[in-house]
């Protein structure tokens, strides 16, 4: 069961049907060139890639795992070969800047390679998406000389890179980490410290690995204003950039974990390790914000990704098991029982993975258009664009690996007993999943951002431009069925802000109280507004007499499920978010058990 | 992180101050010598055991695993060294039939015993929970001859059961099933199949294992009422009940599975074993209710396991792991961040787990009443039970499963990171949860059950006695501030029942378009009221000037949560299970996916 197609119709829907790209790739001089020929072409190649090259890897790898030895990671066999033909085919170049080796495609384009490779093996993407993070982080921080010596090596695909943050007293509060840099009469620092949850942190694919470390001066101030960032080569380099000695940076140990077995979680040790301030000293957690909301839209992802393969698996069992009759009469007379696709409950599972799986495909597709829009030549244009991706970045990444965790669950129960057996696969994609909500910002910090940072902080001024263009689309669409509904939805996220705020301002723990509910209603109320525009477009086809009907039908049916089965789930949550905090804060501390 | 301790003082409060035990018992003449004290010192002793000898082992059998060789199962290192202290203690008899060798203790005390073993070692627990439901079967079904040679074993601990119901094509729909039972000349049967997911199929516990087996005689009608029940000892007897020769049965595979690792999950072969009608022929569905039921019940009790160690492990954690400081002012000054459990959103984890767990447990102490009066003299008392216990028992399995899978997943969020990571034990206490929606009949099988089966078969009849006792608990308690609430809720559930009603006589797929949801609702009700309960117990006990005010206190806050944050989830519910069945049933088969 580990098959894995990539949905290329729906991605071809969402990019030249229901988001126009042609017309916006053509809007921005360094990306007009990306016509919807090359994309297509592209993705083809991509898909044959993924689904014949890291798919079949995906359950092998959950099975073996990564083995540690001394120091040395041994990734999951056929892993490093296929890391190989990736860098053979180009694809870790393929969304950089030309200057340092890059082909120069948009950022767009690019995630959708992301989806393709994490919905194939999530594991496996791990390691060049580690790496994609280090090098948007050198390539917006790095010196020319950094980026000749490292990005050019990563953006080949020749090394890798990860991000080294968390220390073991220290996840979520970055302000409190002890790694230290001394610096050296060389320019260079001295590096000491040991970083936990390193992913990608060691293996076996390339000859060198460039980490991203964060770590303080001697005389940094304490807290989040006295960390900088520096780059750390698993290999020193000699004079010609060329691999030479060791640096002083080993694995200390691999985690045991419930998921994501093929790729390796790291105890990064550095000892003594040489150096590279990047960036100004002191200012290394705004330069990480670079990497962080890549690795935030990369996370996102996840979720679409598990609930895809959630999906796609849990139909194909839902379609072949024979079981117990539909209510309405048999469907499969001459068989022993009907295919368990007839009965309305596994329907309505199979609806919930199929509607988060394509929903969360159209908001990262819309997202991924804010993300090129940024490098557009019009600053009004990128500062726009910016705003609303950073508005948008918590509720995608929270949400949608929130209901991707949800959607892997269904995928477990369709199968019944078989599901919580591993050789089907679908207790993988849960395990898997799991992680998702925790790494880059657990649901609880992404909530906290979206609403005591942004929406709070900006007095809900940051959601202004989707709710107007909500808006917008509810008035031209007066006749789609689906409009009415999404008018209230959005008017209950604009007055549940509202009154959140009003909370907020005489209790401050009301913002953390609410958070989470809030973000849950803003990812249900956004995804409704991508279905009703799905649905219209779908219906705007029909009506033009053009296209595959079944597609149109069933992009119109999902719709419909969506508005009819999951939306409401914002009825429970307006009420939650605001019973006010006391109901959390009033158990003393020591009440919780006795 | 194995750590377990008993909440006895949430387990005394249900029994003798929430439910009034002391006179339950007294009011069943067979059990009428159980005293508080008497119970009082054999759950001591459970707690002792179970935290002591049980629960440390939970997490090494996680990662050992149980290991077959040739048709030998071999359990996880000190599962066998503990199963003979249990033995020795006399655990196996506790709640049984003084006639072969039980205790003839209530079935009640045996459920909480039941919760003990279940919380500290889920995996080591089905291997005399299996056993429990085989003896229960005997008990009912079988022939003093049976009940002398089997039962008086089982009891003693000496040998276990297994129940063999499941084939590798059929789960759920039993009628389909192919094993055979062909008659011998001297009255036994030879038994010939493979059945697949036996849990503690084999092991090395004891010298004999008991299964009960669904087969079909030769002349046996098509489907369910086709199927009949037999014993089919692992070992033949000798002629003075003495284990003798290898009967046809043996261990083909252990299936590797997502979690309880530490127990065997077996494919059992029969070929031509020797084995022994119980009950009537063609009836053995019938007769395997009375284990289902049990079954049903055990597993809703896992619900509250999985519950309540995901609270304990991250109610600690919680209470320990320093980061980020409180949105209110810091509430840890002198140390470098304040613990996670001032964060609101930390705290509305916890008080969902809390929640959860403490109001899994109320609900699981009423059914254990209900199946004590089973046992009544009086055979009105009896039929009441036996009535409002078949209404209950779907909507504790089902949804205790499934809040008890949230709740272990919170544990997980709790911990962040390291909640992804095995040692902490948050991963695996997922993991263990996660069948717990899928055995002994899923989610939506209990949900057809609860709402096709008995809710709408008996117009609504089935549920009267619970919603009267709700009413008269509302209209005696209208001071409580929680009870309009209530009585809006429980409004609610009779609305929609009428209206899902209503719905499925126009259209039968109704039905099971609304299940899950009428199910989930029906939970949140049930549980509303048991807190409603408590919170008015534990105001009364507060206005006495009695008791632990701390105690009682968090149990009215508790409450307060549960009203607030967690049963404004059925209006989403109610909103979702009306929306008509059409959003499910239009899509066509073949435009799931393109």
């Amino acid at each position: 069961m580990a098959d894995y197609k990539v949905p290329m119709r729906d991605i071809q829907f969402n990019l030249f049907e229901l988001f126009d790209y042609e017309q916006h790739w053509q809007s921005i001089p360094k990306f007009a060139e990306t016509t919807p020929e090359l994309a297509g072409a592209i993705l083809d190649e991509g898909a044959k890639f993924f689904e014949n090259v890291t798919a079949p890897l995906n359950q092998s790898g959950d099975k073996e795992g990564c083995i540690w030895n001394e120091g040395v990671v041994t990734t999951p066999k056929g892993f490093k070969e296929a890391y190989e033909q990736y860098v053979q085919a180009g694809w870790p170049s393929m969304s950089h800047n030309v200057e340092h080796g890059g082909q120069g495609l948009p950022p767009s384009l690019g995630q959708i390679v992301t989806e393709m490779s994490g919905t194939a093996n999530w594991s496996w993407s791990m390691y060049p998406g580690l790496s994609h993070g280090a090098m948007n982080t050198v390539a917006e921080h790095g010196t020319e000389e950094q980026k000749e010596k490292y990005l050019t090596k990563m953006t080949s695909g020749e090394w890798t890179g990860t991000m080294c943050l968390t220390e073991s007293h220290c996840g979520t509060d970055l302000g409190m980490l002890r790694t230290k840099a001394e610096p050296q009469a060389d320019g260079s620092y001295a590096i000491s410290g040991t970083k936990i949850f390193i992913s990608s942190g060691d293996h076996d694919m390339t000859e060198n690995i460039v980490h991203i470390v964060l770590a303080r001066l001697p005389d940094a101030p304490p807290g989040t204003k006295g960390i900088s960032l520096f780059i750390v080569p698993k290999m020193n380099l000699a004079d010609d950039g060329s691999v030479a000695d060791h640096n002083g940076v080993s694995c200390g140990s691999i985690e045991h974990k419930m998921g994501i077995h093929g790729n390796s979680t790291c105890v990064m040790n550095f000892d003594s390790a040489k150096g590279f301030l990047i960036g100004p000293p002191n200012r290394g957690l705004n330069c990480m914000f670079t990497f962080m909301n890549t690795a935030r839209l990369g996370t996102a992802m996840q979720g679409v990704a598990h609930a895809e393969m959630g999906f796609q698996h849990s139909l194909e069992y839902a379609r072949d098991r024979l079981q117990m009759r539909s209510l309405s009469g048999p469907k499969n007379p001459n068989g022993p029982a009907d295919p368990i696709i007839v009965h309305p409950d596994v329907r309505r599972m199979l609806l919930t993975q199929k509607s988060f799986a394509e929903g969360g495909r159209m908001l990262m597709s819309y997202c991924a258009k804010l993300v090129d829009l940024i490098e557009s030549d019009d600053d009004e244009v990128a500062k726009e664009a910016d705003a609303k991706l950073a508005f948008l970045t918590p509720i995608a990444k929270a949400f949608l690996t929130e209901v991707g965790f949800e959607s892997a669950n269904h995928g477990v129960q369709c199968f019944g007993g078989h599901g919580f057996i591993s050789e089907w696969g679908a207790e993988q994609n849960v395990r898997d999943a799991r992680i998702s909500m925790l790494y880059e910002g657990t649901t609880g910090i992404q909530a906290l951002d979206l609403l005591g940072r942004k929406v709070l902080m900006t007095q809900g001024e940051i959601m202004k431009p989707l709710t107007e263009e909500i808006h917008k689309f509810c008035q031209a669409n007066e006749a789609n069925p689906l409009v009415s509904q999404l008018v209230d939805a959005t008017k209950l996220w604009s007055d549940m802000t509202m009154k959140v705020g009003m909370a907020a301002m005489e209790n401050p723990e009301e913002v953390g109280a609410a958070s989470v509910d809030y973000l849950m209603l803003s990812g249900y109320v956004t995804l409704a507004y991508f279905w009703a525009l799905a649905a219209q477009k779908a219906q705007d086809t029909i009506d033009a007499g053009t296209g595959d009907l079944a597609f149109y039908q069933a992009k119109i049916q999902t719709a419909q499920f969506y508005f009819g089965r999951i939306l409401p789930r914002t009825a429970g949550l307006a009420q939650t978010m605001v019973s006010g905090a006391d109901n959390l804060m009033a158990m003393d501390v020591d009440s919780f058990a006795f």
